[in-house]
């Protein structure tokens, strides 16, 4: 019966769905960054014009899936699915930010991988006649995550060298049974991967592992190496986890090349804007991919893209309690072709 | 292309997923209620053996994901996907309780329908021909959803008359695509619905609407009523709730009947036990699903269920900022016929 799959934890979709739409939204950083171009929309105000950043971070939200609705001329009640999660405690950028639009809803927790997790079941949804029509879509922002998992932002905490900084910043993707392109081909699902990192400040070392598990088990499935891609793309792992990644593999005698980027180290000038290790957060890799990268598949600059965004899948009371940093990773391969 | 959708909202599975193994694990209270002889694992100890509480739901989840694995005489890898969440910050329940599997996981934030909503997806992915086998599942713990929604319980907070009381339990269901039933024939998404309760105490009535919703999409789409199933039961309304979504229907003059139950009234006895409104928790609804309600259909007492679990999709932070409190609820059908 499961006859899309290819090798053990990979399916390759039998009518690859498309990209119909996309979107995103940043905020001040992201507007100084080098991507700054590749944004629907850039704010400055962290509010977004709400009375606390948690209620701004669900206005990204709401504004992010009425701008990727409005580009592809389709009212809410098009969607069959929207499949959304985010950091918050309970996920409740998401929830708040979707509650007006009426549309059927997968609540997800992906930490930062969700984007991957998002894209993965909607393409899936709708390649098994489930749905026409879905979105996928996620945030973050970086006043609500400092709150959450460090300390309030007025604190002034110092960041450690390896810290990242979690992007203020939403994307949606619509994905339809029928359309233009990117097409959705080939998804691998992540398996939870922990090695013992325990340092919160550490991120991308912590998902690093977790990232070279889903690679290596994608390419092995699909009989693929790092070359075949334009770019293979990690979510959120900032300059130490992204060359962690690289060292892996370099151990198994795959070089992964110049073509392997990670988004948390295109969304920033990380000398200019002091980003430290890199961008992070589940909107760091949900904008890259629904701004700079796939408006450049569709110019055609990159032909065929594997996006695999990670996530940590730590809580401030696993933390406390001494628990190392669980992290799992999703890959996506998007193709201009069928 | 979505040849699978009947109405607009649910999906009819074009060869039914069957489930072939479900467990479950409950704690002190729940071997108190009247359920005790559907438990597979009765522990008095709140702690697992763990020192945490948090510590302590994550072992639930692993023993009943290793319970559903022995009893169907599984591997972990022999599962394609598990799909799981919890009620916990990050849901940490779920991945530190998972971690040790190395099986392809997917996250879920749905609350307390968390069981619905991994159900749904799983019995998707399988009859869409991603997977064989799949397992869905979730837990709650009265002590940690205690600590982060209310009060640490040893600062002995009063409960309100409307309050219902978190299940200590957690239930796993196993999905293949071939297997002797019960199948799992049709799903109907949930909608975020909020009508301005703004209570914590009272979630049964700010669940309600989101019931009644996502029920009455499934029999406008299906052309069925309630008295064509066996049971007609929700998650974990309470007795106010449960009693609402009755009132509803009746003034669309449909008669729920004497088959319209709740998992929390079921769970526990309410007058000996002090349960307020009745059981709640994500834990709640599986628990009674993967024992008393499979176990029943397995004996040949019910053919037909609808298991329409219910979410609030609240924080507390949300509730501190003075938000109204947003719910879901997504519906399967279980038949023992495909």
């Amino acid at each position: 019966m499961s006859n899309k799959r290819v090798g053990r934890r990979t399916v390759a979709l039998s009518a690859p769905p498309s990209v119909i739409s996309f979107a995103n939204i940043g905020g001040k950083m992201e507007g100084e960054g080098p991507l700054r171009d590749y944004f629907d929309e850039l704010n400055e105000d962290s509010f977004f014009g709400e009375k606390t950043w948690e209620k701004a971070e669900s206005a990204m939200q709401k504004k992010v899936l009425q701008r990727a609705l409005d580009q592809a001329r389709l009212k809410p009640g098009d969607l069959d699915y929207v499949l959304a999660g985010d950091l918050l405690n309970q996920c409740i950028g998401s929830s708040f930010g979707l509650r007006e639009f009426g549309v059927p809803f997968y609540g997800l927790y992906g930490a930062c991988s969700t984007m991957g997790e998002s894209l993965s079941l909607a393409a899936m949804l709708i390649d098994g006649g489930f749905a026409g029509k879905a979105a996928a879509m996620t945030s973050s922002h970086f006043c609500t995550a400092e709150r959450q998992y460090r300390m309030p932002v007025p604190y002034g905490n110092q960041r450690t060298p390896t810290a990242q900084w979690t992007a203020t910043a939403a994307g949606c993707t619509i994905l339809a049974a029928e359309g233009p392109g990117p097409y959705i081909t080939h998804i691998t699902c992540g398996k939870i991967v922990d090695k013992g990192i325990a340092d919160a400040n550490n991120m991308g070392a912590a998902m690093a592992p977790a990232a070279y598990d889903c690679l290596s088990a994608f390419f092995q499935d699909t009989g693929t190496k790092p070359q075949d891609y334009d770019l293979v793309v990690t979510g959120d792992l900032g300059e130490l986890g992204h060359s962690i990644v690289r060292d892996f593999f370099s151990r198994d005698g795959i070089d992964m090349g110049n073509n392997f980027q990670d988004c948390g180290l295109l969304l920033y000038d990380r000398e200019s804007q002091d980003m430290h290790a890199g961008g992070s957060g589940c909107g760091c890799s949900a904008s890259v991919l629904n701004g700079y990268l796939l408006s450049g598949m569709r110019d055609g600059k990159w032909s065929k893209i594997l996006f695999a965004p990670t996530g940590a899948l730590l809580s401030p009371t696993s933390s406390f309690q001494g628990e190392s940093i669980p992290s799992i990773c999703h890959a996506v391969c998007l193709s201009v072709k069928k």
